[in-house]
């Protein structure tokens, strides 16, 4: 089943420890649809400036990402620079430049109307509102948002919320969002605002997905070497919903596979600048993770625990 | 199977946003043997002061704990105080004193010379050297240790890795020791230097268990009130070495569930100040949240994927 994911298109430059990388593919529509579009069909909705190397995403449509509904304006892209500190943790914006992106108020093309499965990337809560507006009847929206919008505007996110079923945010964002330190219970508060789910992603420590009467762990993948962590919540989102929309499930056991595969496509997602760790990349060295994963979390318990379980 | 415990008896005052303690049952030995001594039996060396209230220690006698190995000097019980940040994962010290403990020299008591599985609490290196000379031939030697140690006797430290089997340390610890910033890297250094194993503690973003050739994680258990996390680390090394010595095996299946002992105990100790969340324990607690924790992290997969794992 096709994604529509509308969020931001965007022209990355990034210094981390390791390297440097200028005017490179970016924004979270893009990290998020080189990571979907891996599991599932995906259709794109956002703008780009003239400046854009619209060229550049043809393996995206070779995919089967529907990119017509990118709309180019006359102006220049939205760019962000940023600079990575050594842990890679933590990173200071150097610059961000709105471009044709100031302007946007996302129109979805009538093919794309029916969409079962949305993802509201991290925009502007308004225009996250007006993307909902335009589309049907929808299966499973899921959502990711920022401090910036928590801070800035709180209510039509908090409004937002009824008509999300699975929101996605980091930890700090979480406990900012509900004013609640504990997860658990910021967790809760959310979900009283509307999502059955809240995924809240740890970035290194991994992810948690709260629902009303389950959790579910995944932890970061392991790698010797991260390069470049910009997108990698983007790629999380690509992999977890990517995976639902291909099985066509909310189904308990299907969420946890779900978990799984964001872990995943997160980590190829920042072993390379950009998208580069999600261009080259098939279904065997997906697999291959999983069942590292798998490895890396199993254990056996008696029968007297599992009778519990 | 017995394990020897020998490490820091101390009196803490602790302040947390939810309350104060003052002068309560701590020190690394304490946690770790109210902890280990819900698996297995333990017996402990250290030293306290005349202040120390040995009988609020009989819970520890009653569950198998041999205490002989602790002696009594005059003058006053190592103490500690500390205030814990709102976000509860970041402390100040405000208060050391290390009475009777500034002249510690660890006396292994004849008996407890052929134990096999031997804990070396957070303690001075060069005196956890000492223990180990005067233990025969242990089968298993877990270690601990602190920032405060890797800087100011590195070399002991380094020493005595290659006494050690399994040293458990947090992340940053780990990396500080090694010099290395990605934790698969700082493992591998550590593990080139004598322990098999080496497990970091994160808090409560749980713990990752790396071996020559496998990985383990366990989260957190998740709690909606931490109380005080003091002692939170040594009551996690007293489920995981409390574990492998009930089941007197370090084959792989049996240190992923020690993992999870770990998890669960260290969940425990955080609930109460002081060993209180450890003191009126039974296995059917402890069987649940192991039985929980296998519920948050467990997923399928197909069989094309488990015959990769």
């Amino acid at each position: 089943m096709s994604i529509l994911c509308v969020g931001s298109i965007a022209l990355d430059s990034v210094e981390t420890p390791f390297g440097k990388a200028e005017r490179v593919l970016g924004g979270s529509a893009i990290f998020f649809s080189a990571s979907a579009s891996l599991l599932t069909d995906v259709s794109v909705v956002g703008v780009v400036g003239h400046d854009y190397p619209l060229d550049q995403l043809r393996f995206l449509s070779n995919r089967g990402v529907d990119l017509s509904g990118i709309e180019r304006e006359d102006g220049e892209s939205f760019s962000w620079a940023g600079r990575y500190h050594s842990d890679l943790n933590t990173r200071d914006t150097l610059e961000t430049h709105l471009g044709v992106f100031e302007e946007f108020r996302p129109k979805i093309p009538g093919e794309f109307r029916q969409s079962q499965y949305v993802f509201l990337a991290n925009i502007d809560p308004v225009l996250q509102h007006q993307v909902l507006d335009q589309v049907d009847s929808p299966e499973v929206v899921a959502c990711d948002t920022m401090n910036y919008w928590i801070e800035g505007k709180r209510e039509a996110l908090t409004d937002l919320l009824a008509r999300v079923d699975i929101l996605m945010l980091n930890d700090e964002e979480a406990r900012q969002l509900a004013g609640k330190s504990n997860l658990i219970r910021a967790s809760q508060w959310i979900q009283e605002r509307g999502p059955e789910i809240v995924i809240i992603k740890k970035g290194e420590h991994g992810a948690i997905l709260f629902a009303d009467d389950w959790i579910f762990f995944v932890p970061g993948f392991p790698l010797e070497q991260v390069f470049d962590p910009t997108g990698a919540g983007d790629a999380f989102a690509g992999g977890v919903l990517g995976y639902v929309a291909q099985q066509e499930s909310v189904a308990v056991d299907n969420l946890r596979r779900a978990m799984v595969y964001g872990s995943v496509l997160g980590s190829f997602a920042v072993e390379q600048f950009s998208i580069d760790g999600l261009k080259d990349l098939g279904e065997p060295e997906i697999l291959a993770r999983v069942a590292k994963l798998r490895a890396m979390t199993r254990f056996e318990v008696g029968e007297e625990i599992e009778r519990r379980v």
